[in-house]
């Protein structure tokens, strides 16, 4: 049997807008019948640490790194509204007039269509976060390496 | 006869300066006789909105909403620039002094090349956007499927 | 022998935290055997510029522009922290503390491992930056159609 066709996307960006487009893209592949990974990164790390945030990074420095990185699907930022000076509070009442979809909701219906998640242990290793950080839906834990691998194997590859 | 290679982009970025890029690399792209297609979606739909922005949204929040996302090649922001904590009145100078090629003008091009525009339908369902919001050079709407159809086949594919 | 595969980054953003993502990539495509190309475009280009900048630019505006974005690894912004409100010198701290890998460490493996570096002409032209304002690291200077060749044969192609 041939294998599927592969899609791999870097989650580099902690904000919100990409990253609803990320996971509207991954749905998209694997409704399609792609095998669809995403390597988390950077400021993607964010989306899929515990709403708690890490709590075993050393050092006053990290943990401030920490605190501006807390994890969880709803803290995201939008970055646009931001730019346009607008008040925060006033962008989540537009955020729920209008209906946008929840991250969290798009991250169960990737994982139940079978999207892989891999938290880069580079990026890790950087800040100090440490494995216990992340949520129960992350598959594995790799490096650059891996990614390369499944990426020059992918018939769709992108950077968000 | 073999089918022309393709290129698909996704203009996700409403930033004149990431709006440059996408165009002159469709161009480039349709030059060397790629068939190429740009998906816009997010605020990449600002560039191809009319100038007048759109009239039939509902509520006072998506008026808003539309009010900071006013469609119109002439008006993308130039999101380094702002960032550098410059005044837009000096920016808007110093374009125009370097001469610093217009969106409005690539659209044209691209377009010329047989660039294909395709709006994204969910972020105009999202966002309250409907079909006569948009310039005549859109050549349809669609969704996330569409998109992954022709990724799929694309030699290059990029998320700008 | 066939030839190896191939991975094409274009290098637009300017910003220390999508650049070390980028060089990141490239080492690690490198280091898996593939043929690594970057081409450094918009923002992209201060990464590969002297610390000097540039001193041939004609003209207030094209200086100002220059000023603004002044060459050399040791100076780009990590557009995050800017956007959490923190301030510079908190930082700079803060990244000497938890041992963030500097940019012209990578660029300097990079090279070792054969990645090639092209400058985009078509920004030079824009910004009226001339071919003595970049490091000797640069192998080429070529504009889109260039990019398109490579691209279109490559594994992996990323817009970062």
């Amino acid at each position: 049997m041939a294998d599927k066709e592969k899609m791999t996307l870097i989650m580099f960006s902690g904000e919100m807008d990409k990253v609803l487009a990320a996971f509207n893209i991954a749905i998209g592949g694997a409704s399609s019948g792609m095998d669809v990974t995403m390597f988390f990164t950077f400021w993607g790390l964010n989306v899929i640490k515990k709403n708690e945030g890490s709590i075993k990074s050393k050092g006053i420095m990290r943990n401030m790194l920490n605190y501006m990185n807390r994890g969880g699907a709803k803290r995201l930022p939008l970055s646009k509204f931001h730019m346009a000076g607008a008040g925060k509070a006033m962008m989540q009442r537009l955020m729920k007039d209008i209906n946008f979809p929840q991250v969290d909701e798009l991250m169960r219906i990737a994982k139940e269509l079978g999207v892989k998640f891999i938290a880069c242990t580079t990026t890790m290793g950087m800040m100090g976060i440490t494995k216990d950080a992340f949520i129960t839906e992350v598959d594995s834990f790799a490096g650059v390496a891996t990614y390369i691998a499944v990426a020059r194997e992918s018939k769709i590859n992108l950077f968000i």
